[in-house]
C-alpha cells in the first residue's frame, strides 16, 4: 500500500480526492490537511464520507510529511503551494500538484497571469504538466507532476489532437474557447457570488476575457503545433453543480472532412480508456455533455463541422471535480506508480443525476 | 381597445402572448386559436391564467378572423404560418408573425434553411423584421412584421451597433455566437430530449453548426455593415425554463477601447428603455446573465475586450419568451399602433427566481 | 399619491416591496433604507430594477420619517422592528410591519418563541395580524398592521375555513403541517447553508420541530375553531428560490366529503381573488404547486381525501416573497388606504418558469 | 462469477442494475432484456455505459434463462412481472423482484391496492420482501426475494425500530408519511408531467392520498409493532432527479428523550453498514438530506422531537435508485449467495452534486 497526503484536503478538490484514495486498492490516506478544521473529522465537512472514514484534519506539517508518507497531493491554492511543495520537491517525495502553480513552464509568465515572481523556477522543468493521455509516458517516468486546471484539461483533451495534424490547417490565430462550469469550480468559499439564491438559474459570463487557463492551454496546444497559439477563451458559470463543457470553435483553411477529424483523435487516443468519442447521428446524447460524464474520470469528446463557415465545432465534457481534477491526478500517481492507470477509477458515470 | 387574435396559444409563446395582451391596457383578446385545445378553457393549458381569464380556445378560422380583429399575432410554426398568413395579410389585417417564415427577405433562403419554396414570395418585402430598438420607425408603419427569433434578435442587439461602426474595424469573417439557452425554447411538446430526468443538469449543444437562426442575424448584420458577414453560431440547452445568453467573440483589426464600444452602442441605443447596457467594475451583476431579466423585456448588453487576442466578446441576455419573443411581438404591435412601446410591457424583471 | 418608506429594502422581501411598489399606480416611494448600503443605488442590490429607477438607499431616520412619508413598511429582522417601529406608530403613521415583532397578540409568546421580553406590549392589540381574505375588515379600518410569516400564511389559508367549520370534526391535536420551501425565504446573506454547492438538490429538513410559525398558526387556527389547536410543524428547504407549498395532514372524527370542504372554502373565499381553489380530475396542474404562482399575489389551495385513514390533505402554495409577504403587505395597504385590494398586485404567475 | 439477467433493463432501475453489476466482482451480466431496444447497445439507452461494456439488449424469452443464468433481477411493471417471474421461480433460478407484484404476503390485498387478483398467491409466501437491515437472515435464505419501494424502504428503514420499540408509545393511528421524491422515480417516460419545462421547480403533491407503497410500510410496521398501523402517506414530486426524504411525524403518549430513539436504531442497526445514523448539533449536514446519499447505497436515518405537540419526526434518505431499488436488490443477491452485503456497494457518495 502506498501511503498518501493529501494537503488542504477541506476543499471540493481534497474531497473528492479523499473520496477516490479512501476506494483506490493501493492507497492508503495517512495524512489530511486542513489549517480550518485540524483536529477535526473529515467526515463532518464531507459529509460523503461519513461512516467510510474516521480520519481526522491534521495541520499541515511538511517536515513531518517525509517520513510518513511515499506521495503527496497538494490541493492549496495557488500561491499557497509554491511555499510548500518545493520542500517536498526536495525532500525526494513524489508529489501530484493540482494549483497552477508548477504547471507553466516558463517563469516568465507568472507575473502576468498569477501576479508573482516564481521563487522556484529552477521546479518548473521537473514538474511533467500531466495529461496521460497526451503525454503518459513522461507522467509514468516523473516524480514531480503538475496536474492541469478543470478547464485547461478538458479543452486540451478536444483541441490537442487537432492542432497537432497539421493537415487540418487550424488557424491559430482563430481559436475561440467558450466553456460553461458547475459551482463546485469555485470551491467551497460562501459569498454573495456563490448564495444559491443569486446563483442559481444563472448563466453567468464571470470570466469573458483573460481566464488564467488560457495560458496552459496555449503551451500544450503550441508544443503540438510546433507554433505559437492564441487562444480566446470565455468562462461561463451555469447552473450545476458539477461539470464542464468546453466548446471550441475553429476555423480552417481547407475544407474538412469527419474522417479528417475521427483520424486526429485515433490516432491519439486509441489507447486512452478515459476518452470516449461520442459523435451519434440522433438523440440526446450524440454529443458530449457534462450530465453524462458526472461521477467518472471520462472525457467525452466530439465535434462537428460547419462548411459555409469553414468552422469546426468541437465539445468536450468532463466532471471538473474528477477528470478536471482529482481523477487525473490520481490516474497521474497509478502511472508514476507504474500501475495501470484505471486504478480506482473506472468508475461509470452515474445516469440520469 | 384594440382586438387581437393569438393563432396558435396554446404553445409557450402563445401563453406569453395571452399573459401580456391581457395586462395590456389598449387590447382586449377576441380569439385565440389551438387545434388541439378547442373549446377548452385557456387556463387549463396556461395553469397561470386561472382566475385571470374565462377565455376558450377555438379552432383557426382565417375567414372570421377578418372581421372579428384588427390585429393578429401568429405563432405558428415554421411552415404552417405561410399557409394561413398571406390570407390575413391580403385582407388588410395587421399581422405580427413569430414565425420563421416571413422574417427573411431574400426567397432564395427559404430553400437552404427552411427546407421549402417560399410561396408567397412577394409577401418578404411587405413585412417588416422588427428589431425596434434599430429599425423603431419602420415599425411605426409597417402593417405586416415579423418578428425575430429568440437567439437571433439577442444576438443582433449585441452585434449591430458594432458592425454598424466602422470604426471598429470588426472581423466579418469569424464572428463566433456561442448561445445558452433555456428548455421553454424548445416548446412544450414531450420527447426523450425533453424529459425531465434526461434535460435537467445538461450543458446539451443540440445544435452546434447550422442553426437557422444564422440567417436572420446574417441579414441584419449584413444590413448594418454594407457588406457581407458570416456567423459562425452554436446553441446550447442549459439547465434553466426561461432566458438566453448569447456570447459573441469578434475579433478587431485595430486596437478597441471600451469607450469605442460604449459609444456606439450608445448612439445607437439612448432612446431604447428595454436596452440595459450592464458593464459594472465588479460583483455578481457586474454584466449581462439572463436570470436578471426574467419576466421582462428587457435585454441586457455588455462586453469585454482581450487586448492579447485582438477580441471583443459581448453579452446579451434576454427572457427568450418576451423580449425573444411575445413580449418583442407586443412591443411591435404598441409601434403599429401609434402607442408608447412601454405600454403594458414596463413590468421589472423577477429578482430572485 | 402615497407617499410610503420600505425599511430594510435591502433585503428580498424589500426588494419585492420595491419592485410592486414602484409599479403602484398610487404609491411613491419616498424612502429605501439600508445600513449596509446607505448612499448606494437600489439597483445594484436589486439588478432587477436597474432602469427601472434611480432611488438610492438612505440610513434609517425615524425622526425624519414622520414628516415625509403616509405609510411605512418595516422589513426589518425581528428584534429590530420593535427598537424602531414603536417610534413610528406613535407618531401616527400607517405602518405595516413584516417582522415578527406584532405578530402574536399574547405578549407571554414572545421569551417562548422569540427570546426576548416585548418592550411595548401595548401595541400588540393595537396591531391587526393581516390575512385579508379571512379579516378583510379589521385590515380595511386599521392603522397598524403585521403581516404574517411566509408559511405562516400559507399554511392558514388552508386551514382556517376548516378548523372554523365545525362540522368536519377536525381533530386539533393531530395537524401536521409540512412546508418546503425555496431559498429566497432565508434571505440574502451568503454562508455555508446557503452556498450553492451545497444548497443545490437538498431536501434539508432544516426545522423539523419548533418551527416559530407554529405560534402564529395556532393563534389564528384557535381564533377559528374557538378552542386550543395544535400545530405540528416541519420545514423543509428545497431546490427553488421562490415558492412554498405547504402541505396539511388533518384527522377527522366523521367521514368528509368533498362537497363539505368545497363549501368551507366557498364560503370564506368567495369574494377573494387572491385565492384559487384547484383540485383538477387530472393532469399535471391538478393541485396547487408553488411553480404555478411564481410571481403573483395568488394563493393556490386544494385538497384531498383519504377514507383509509380518516385524513384530508391540504395543499397550499404561494410565492413566498408575493403572497408570503410584499404581496400580502401591499394588498394590507391598499385595504387601509381604501383602494380595491388588487391595485398593482393582480399580475399573472409566469409559465413556466 | 454469477451469472445474472436483467430484465426490463432499459428502464433507469435497470439501468442502475446494470451499472452496479458491471462492476460487481463476482457477478456477470449474461442477459439484459428490453422489448422496446432488443438488438441495440446498452450504452444507445444507458449512456453512461459508453466505453463500460459492449451488451446489448435481447427479448424476453423465459425459458432460456434457465439455462443460462443463476440469478434473475426482474425490473418489469407492476402487473408485467407477475406474469414473467413464476415460471422463472418454478424453475429453480434465484429471482429478485422489483417490482409490487410479489411484496403483499395477503393476496386480498392485491385487487385493493394493484386493481388485480393475485394470480400464483402461493408464491407470496415464499417472496421474502426484503430489507436486509430488519430481516437479513431471512434473505441470506431466500431463493425468491421481492424487493421494495423506494419510499417504502426509504420509510420503513426509519420507522421499524420505533414501532418495534413499544416502550415509545407511537399512536398507530396517526402515522403521517410525507415524501418527497425527485423525477427517476417516475421513470423514463415523456410525458407532459415530465416535460422539463413543467416540471422544474415544482413541488408537486402528486399523489397527497392513496399511495400503494402505504401497504407495503403498514404491512411491516404492523409486524414489528405486532398489530395493525395506519400510514397516511402523501408524496411530492421536487425538483432534482436522485433521492427521496421520507418525513414521518409520529404522535407518542408519554415524553420520549432522544437516547430512547437512539437506543431503538443502535439496538436494531448497529450492524448494517449502509445505515447513517445522523444528528448532529448544527451545520447543514446535521440531518438526513437525499443530497448526502447520492450514487451510494446508504440510507440516512435521524429524528428531532417535538415536547410541546408529543410529536417525533424521523426523516430518511436514500438515493431511490440505488438503496431505494438497485442498490438493495444487489445486496440481498449479495446475502442470498452468501457474500458480504456491500460486495460491490461500498462506494461513497458524491459530494457536492
Amino acid at each position: 500500500m502506498v501511503r498518501v497526503a493529501v494537503l488542504a484536503a477541506s476543499g471540493y478538490i481534497g474531497g473528492e480526492l479523499l473520496r477516490l484514495l479512501l476506494q483506490h486498492p493501493q492507497a492508503e490516506i495517512s495524512v489530511a490537511t486542513s489549517r480550518k478544521y485540524a483536529g477535526e473529522y473529515v467526515f463532518k465537512v464531507h459529509p460523503n464520507l461519513r461512516g467510510i472514514t474516521d480520519l481526522k484534519f491534521s495541520a499541515l506539517d511538511a517536515s513531518k510529511l517525509t517520513d510518513s508518507v511515499d506521495v503527496v497531493f497538494a490541493a492549496l491554492p495557488h500561491g499557497e503551494s509554491v511555499k510548500v511543495v518545493p520542500q517536498l520537491a526536495d525532500a525526494g517525495l513524489k508529489v501530484i500538484d493540482l494549483s497552477a502553480d508548477f504547471r507553466l513552464s516558463d517563469k516568465g509568465q507568472y507575473p502576468a497571469w498569477y501576479a508573482y515572481e516564481h521563487p522556484r523556477a529552477d521546479l518548473l522543468e521537473k514538474f511533467v504538466f500531466s495529461v496521460p493521455e497526451i503525454n503518459r509516458d513522461q507522467v509514468k517516468g516523473a516524480r514531480l507532476v503538475s496536474s492541469p486546471g478543470c478547464m485547461a484539461i478538458t479543452t486540451i483533451l478536444a483541441l490537442a489532437p487537432l492542432l497537432k495534424e497539421k493537415s487540418l490547417g487550424i488557424d491559430r490565430d482563430h481559436i475561440v474557447v467558450d466553456a460553461k462550469i458547475g459551482s463546485s469550480g469555485a470551491g467551497g468559499k460562501p459569498s454573495l457570488s456563490t448564495h444559491y439564491s443569486e446563483r442559481y438559474n444563472v448563466v453567468r459570463p464571470y470570466k469573458p476575457a483573460g481566464h488564467r487557463h488560457s495560458a496552459e492551454i496555449e503551451q500544450v496546444l503550441a508544443a503540438m503545433a510546433g507554433e505559437k497559439v492564441k487562444v480566446s477563451m470565455s468562462a461561463h458559470a451555469v447552473n450545476m453543480v458539477r461539470g464542464i463543457l468546453s466548446t471550441s470553435h475553429l476555423f480552417t483553411s481547407n475544407p474538412v472532412k469527419p474522417i479528417d477529424i475521427w483520424k486526429a483523435y485515433r490516432s491519439m487516443y486509441s489507447d486512452s480508456f478515459f476518452i470516449r468519442l461520442v459523435r451519434d447521428k440522433q438523440g440526446p446524447f450524440r454529443l458530449p455533455d457534462p450530465k453524462l460524464v458526472i461521477g467518472s474520470n471520462f472525457c467525452d469528446v466530439g465535434f462537428e463541422i460547419e462548411e459555409r463557415t469553414g468552422r469546426i465545432v468541437t465539445l468536450s465534457a468532463t466532471d471538473n471535480l474528477i477528470k478536471g481534477a482529482a481523477g487525473n491526478a490520481v490516474q497521474s500517481m497509478n502511472l508514476m506508480l507504474g500501475l495501470d492507470e484505471k486504478t480506482g477509477l473506472a468508475m461509470a458515470p452515474l445516469h440520469p443525476v
